[in-house]
C-alpha cells in the first residue's frame, strides 16, 4: 500500500513551499512522488469550448484527456474524498502520496511551523504528529527539522515511510475494508490461490494474481 | 468490466458534437458516463502559480486536487496509454466509457459519417464498426442512425454494450491479464475464497472480496 503523510500547519506557513522544496530532494533519490490538495471551492474543467470541456458540460461523470506523457482526469464525487479513499481510487505507480493539508485525516503528518507567523503549533502526538519543519526549538517528542533541511527530512521521511519492498504480498479486502491477515492465512490463501491459478493454461508461471468477487447483496 | 466504445469518424465529422448529445440521452436512462478524449499535444496543468501547478513543476509524478463535488487528477505516463489501460488504471463509478477518437484501439466503434464533408466511411467491420450515424443511406451490414436519432442510438448502446448486471461475479487477473474462467473454476475459486474469507473475524458477511497476490518477479 503507498504511504501518505500530510503537510500541515497554519495558514501561511509555508505548505506548498515546503512540498516543491522537498518533492525534488525525494525524486533525486529515485522515488516518485504524488500530491493531494484539497480545494473546498471547487475548480473549472479545462477551458470553456475545448472538446473535453463540452464533455462535462453535457453530463460525463468522467472526463479524461490522454496524451503521450501526460493525463488528465476529472470526475464527479459524492462527497469529500479521505486520503485512503483517494489512494484507493486513482492512485499509482508512485511510492509516496504527499497531501497538503488533510489535518483531519487519520495519517501521519509533518508540520510546518515558522515562529514570526504563529504562537503554537497546530498538532499534537495526537494528532499523528510525525515530524515538525521550523526555524523555533520546541521540546517535543517528535523529530525537528530546519525549514531549510531537506536532506535531513528526505532521510526522515525514507527511513519511517518508505521501508525496502519484500517480495511477496498478500493483501484482503472484504467489502471495501482492508482485512487483516496473520501469517497462516497469508500463506493459506496465496498457496491456495497460486495453486488453482497457474494450473489454468497460460497461467503457469503467475506472478501478480488479483481475484474481485462482487457479492450478492 | 466497465464497456468501452470509441466514437470515430474523420475529420470535422462532428464526433464531439455526436458525444454531446449522446451524453444526456444515456444519462436520462440511469447510465453513468465516462469520456477519453487523446490530445497529442499535451496541455497544461492548472494555471501558472498555483499551489497544484506549484507541485507538478517541483516534479510530482501525480498531482490531485479534490473538493467536494470533484476530483481533478493530473498524471505523468511513459506512454500513450490504450483505452484498455486507462479503463484498468483510472475509470471507477461508471457504466459505459465513450472515447472520441482511438480509431486504431480494438474497442467497437460507432462511425460518425456526414454525406456533405466526407465520401467514404473511415471504418469497416474487420475495424470492429458496430455502427454509423449519418446522413446518407448505406448498403452495410451494421445498423446505421440518424445523425439527430439519439434515442435509436441510445437504445442500441444499451442493448449491445450495457448488458442487465448479474449477482454474481468472479474475476481473475494474472501479471494485469484478465484469465477467462469456465463455470467450473469461476465456483472454485468463489467457494473456496468466501469459504475462507467468511471464517474470518469480522467477515462473516463478506459481501465483495478482493485479493491482491505480488509475485517473486
Amino acid at each position: 500500500m503507498i504511504p501518505i503523510i500530510s503537510i500541515v500547519g497554519k495558514s501561511d506557513s509555508g505548505k506548498t513551499t515546503l512540498i516543491e522544496k522537498l518533492i525534488p530532494e525525494l525524486t533525486r533519490r529515485g522515488y516518485r512522488i504524488a500530491t493531494v490538495k484539497h480545494d473546498i471551492h471547487g475548480f473549472e474543467v479545462d477551458r470553456e469550448g475545448k472538446d473535453s470541456w463540452r464533455h462535462k458540460k453535457a453530463g460525463a461523470h468522467t472526463v479524461i484527456i490522454s496524451s503521450p506523457q501526460r493525463l488528465a482526469l476529472i470526475r464527479d464525487v459524492e462527497k469529500d474524498l479521505t486520503l485512503e479513499e483517494i489512494r484507493e481510487k486513482l492512485v499509482q505507480d508512485v511510492d509516496l502520496i504527499i497531501s497538503e493539508g488533510y489535518k483531519k485525516d487519520a495519517q501521519p503528518k509533518i508540520e510546518v511551523f515558522r515562529k514570526e507567523k504563529h504562537q503554537e503549533l497546530l498538532c499534537t502526538k495526537k494528532d499523528n504528529l510525525a515530524a515538525v519543519v521550523t526555524n523555533q526549538s520546541f521540546d517535543i517528542d517528535v523529530p525537528c527539522f530546519d525549514l531549510e533541511d531537506m536532506k535531513g527530512l528526505a532521510d526522515f521521511i525514507g527511513k519511517s515511510f518508505l521501508p525496502s519492498k519484500t517480495n511477496e504480498n498478500v493483501s484482503l479486502k472484504v467489502d471495501g475494508k482492508e482485512i487483516p491477515l496473520n501469517r497462516f492465512v497469508r500463506g493459506l490463501l496465496s498457496n491456495t490461490i497460486k495453486g488453482i491459478a497457474t494450473s489454468l493454461k497460460g497461467c503457469e508461471t503467475a506472478g501478480r494474481i488479483e481475484i474481485h468477487i462482487k457479492g450478492k447483496g
